[in-house]
Order: C-alpha cells, then sequence, then structure tokens
C-alpha cells in the first residue's frame, strides 16, 4: 500500500476566492491535511501560488478537483514524497 | 472542521497608532493567539509590516475588522497555513 | 490580557553611559527581562545600538523611560511579539 | 551483509506517467522506502528528476527495473550511502 | 539583581602574551566563566581578537582589569546580555 | 589507543565498477562502516567522487587497498577525525 | 584552574608523514582528545592544515611538542576555548 505524505504544487489561480477561502475549501475536503499557502507572483488576472500539502494519506485527485472546481489549475507537481508500507487499508 | 494556524499579512498603516499599541490591540481582540509584527518599509504617511500570526484558530474576520479599525488596511495574505480536521468544533 | 514577550529597538545613545551600564541600569528597572544589546554603529557623539528584549511581561513604558533618563531615544521599535491570554492579571 | 539506506539518483523521465504515478509505481515495489522526487528541469518531451530513495535496505536493481519499464533511464548514481553490518539477511 | 551573562568584547593586544596565556590568565581571574578567543586580525605590534565570555554572573570590571595588566586594552564592548531578576546575591 | 571516526576521502576512479557496487564493496570489506559516496566530477574515463567514512574504528589501510584493488585511487585525505582513548584493543 | 576546552590551530607541515599518521600520532600522545584535521592549501614542499582540538583538559605544550617533533609548525592559535573553575586538578 502506497501512501502519499507531501506534494508541493505550482498553482496558477484566479484572485477569487482569496487565498485564505481558497485553503480553507481544500482543508475542509480533505481532513486530516494540512496546507500552507504560499503566494509566489501576482499578475492582473491570476496569481501564481505554491501549495505544501501534508498528510498521512493525501489524497491528490480530491486536492486536484477542488482546485479545478475554484477554476484553478495544478500547473505542476514540483515535490512528491511518498513511502510503500506493508500495511493494509482502514478502509 | 477547518482551524487557521498561520497567517502572515502584508500590512499597510499610519504611524499611528504606534506599532506597540497596534500589536496589542490586535492580540486583545484575538485572544490565544500570538503575534510578531516586523516593519518592512517606513514612509512619509505610511509604514508596510508584515504581521505573523500563529493560533490554535485565528479568526481572520476579526483580525481584518481590528486592523481596518485602526486606519490600517490588509494589503494582502503572504502565507496560509490551514488544517481540517474531523474535531467537532468546540462553540 | 495582552502581554508583550519581545521586543527589538533600535536605539540612538550618547557615548555615556557605556553599553554595559546602560545594558545593567535596563535590567535593574525590568526584573526579569532578559537584555541582548549590540553596537550597530558609532558616530562621533552617538552610537546607534539594537536592543532586543525578552520577558513574560514586558513593560515598554518602564523601558522607554529609563532609556531617555539616560539621554537616549528609540529611534523606533523594529519587532515586536505579543499574545493575548485569557488569564488575569496577577497585579 | 552490506544494506543501502540512500540514493540520489538523476532520472530522465517522460511526462508520461506523471510525476505522483511515477513515484507511486516506485512505492508500491520498493516496500517500506521512502521516495522523494523533485522536478529539475523540464523540456518538451523529457523531465529531469531528482529522486531521493530512504530505507533501511534498498534494492537498487527494483528500482532501476521499475524506472525503466516506464519508460525513463537512472542517468546517474549522485550520491550513496551504505553500511556493512555484521548482521545475517533475514531472507 | 543585574547579573550579567555574555559578552563580546573587541579586544587589542600586544603578541605576547600569545593567545593562550591570555585566555588562560583571564579564565584564572573569571572562575565559572567560560572565554572564547578568535583572531580577527593580525598587525605588525598587535593583533585584534575578539572575546566572548559566558557566564552565570560576568564581573566586567576584573575582566578589564586583567586585559589592561596583559598590556592590552578593551576597544568595544559589541554585545551585551544582561538578566535582572528578583534573586538576591549570594555574596 | 588511537581510533579513526571519520574519514573524507577524494578519490579518482573509473567508471566500472559503477558507484554503487564501488560502495558496497567498500562496505563489504569495513564492517560496521557507514559511506557516503558523492559524484564530484565525471570525465570521459574517470570520475572524482568524494567518499565519507564514519564508523567506531576505520581501518584506512583495508579501505586503501579496496580502493586500489577496484582500479581506483586515493587522491587525497581532505578530512580526518581521530580521538585517542586509554582503552585496551579489543583484539 | 584552568581547562583548554578547544584549539583552532593553523598548522604547516611537510607532506610526510601524511595526514593521517599525523593525526594519530598526535590522539596517541593526548589521549580523551578528538582531533579533526582538515587540509587548507597544498603547496609543493608543504601543506596548510586546520587542526581542530577538542577535549576536557588540552595540554598545548604536548600538542605543539608533538607538531614540531614531526618536522612541521603551529602557524597560529585561530581560536582558543578556556573554562576557569573551582574544583582542583586530578593529579
Amino acid at each position: 500500500m502506497v501512501k502519499v505524505k507531501r506534494l508541493v504544487l505550482d498553482v496558477l489561480k484566479p484572485h477569487q476566492p482569496n487565498g485564505l477561502d481558497f485553503a480553507c475549501t481544500l482543508a475542509e475536503k480533505c481532513l486530516d491535511c494540512h496546507f500552507k499557502f504560499s503566494v509566489l507572483e501576482v499578475d492582473e488576472q491570476t496569481e501564481t501560488i505554491i501549495l505544501v500539502v501534508e498528510g498521512e494519506d493525501i489524497r491528490f485527485d480530491i486536492i486536484s478537483e477542488t482546485i479545478n472546481a475554484m477554476g484553478a489549475t495544478v500547473h505542476s507537481i514540483d515535490e512528491i514524497e511518498v513511502i510503500g508500507s506493508h500495511a493494509t487499508p482502514e478502509s
């Protein structure tokens, strides 16, 4: 069983929702995950942010879907930490 | 339930109230929060400060309102740390 | 109740009293505070120092008064750390 | 008995599978290993990544084979940590 | 009661006594103090050293006197750490 | 009795055996030693590596001999950590 | 009683004995001391090394004598750490 422990995402988002709402919406969907949101660059219509996600078992599909639903896109996945373990999933 | 653990705010404030009164007023309104205030740039009428807020459950609405009530404005939210947990709020 | 935990002060002082006497006088007035005094720049008549004060409950009014009584002035407050807590003061 | 504890690999991979699938496939094959995947450079057809592998007893042959099976190649092994011990293998 | 915990002194000394004798002489006079002596600059007749003194209750008067008695002078006090406490002196 | 605890060696090696085999061969000969192998420079026929060896009692003669037997040479010993103790050897 | 805890020595030595023999000879003479030997510069006939010595009670006279007996010289003592204590020597 593979668990994703950490992701660093480069995300392009519109100015709305603002960073705080953006981060909180993500945290609502990914319980027990820790999100660190930093603004990298601000343009007229968009802003580029670095989103660091840490957790015991990060679900990238949910994160990506939630980001898209807010009109933003994952531009690239810059860092990934995964660990493979013998443990069976606690479904 | 989502909790905001850390915020880094870029704030533009007039010289009065001074930094110490500014920080203490914020701390009065946000009990159990820790504020770190650093002066970034001083102009004739205003100063740009970086305000780092750390706490178990930061209420940005109260912080923003308190900042505005002192004639200052949050120019941008540069960093946000949030965590989603299964715990129910202790209202 | 708000407590000031740390201050970084930019202070302009005359050469007399010297740094050691200056720091000790401050420490006498602010018991249980820790002072770190660093010389930043030395001019003919004055010197600019950075004074870092750490404590459980720093009284800036006493520090400022003591600095003025030695012929020096707080040029600016560069960093402030405060915390708001529910605890009632132990007057 | 020699155990490999850490490898830093410079890997050239096509864009597909994406980094997350790439890392998860590796973790599935090397249970109890920790993988850290960072993008170093992105070209039109390929991307260069740094893959840091940490574990108690890393099997490079399995990692290399898995990387090749995904159409990627280990360009170089930049760092290696090994330890020799008297312990007999727990086959 | 005020205690001096740390001093950083900029000292100009002749080549004799050498650094080791210089430091040991100071340590003999200030028991329980820790001295760190680093050479900053060497000139024909003199050398500039940085002397870091750490202790529970540093007596600068003794240090200064001992330095002078070896033909050297404290050029400046670059850093001072003091703490004020309610404790009465253990004379 | 003197024990060597750490060595940093600058080694020139041919491309074969590759780094992983090179490091594992060393670890087989020096049980209980930890080897960290980093590639510094790659040339057409050779590569320069930095080999950090840590252990409780490193036998440089064995390491040097093993390196030579693989067609490589210790170009220089850049760092050495040794400790002298009263303990008698456990032959 | 004064104890020397740490010395940083700038030493000029001939190429022979090599660094490892040089360091081991020192460690044999100064039991319970830890030596860290780093090569700073290599010239045709000589090499300049930085020798860091750490111990509970370093005897510089023995170190200096041992260095000289190997045809090398202490060029300068760059750092010294000493501590004065009330303890009487355990002769």
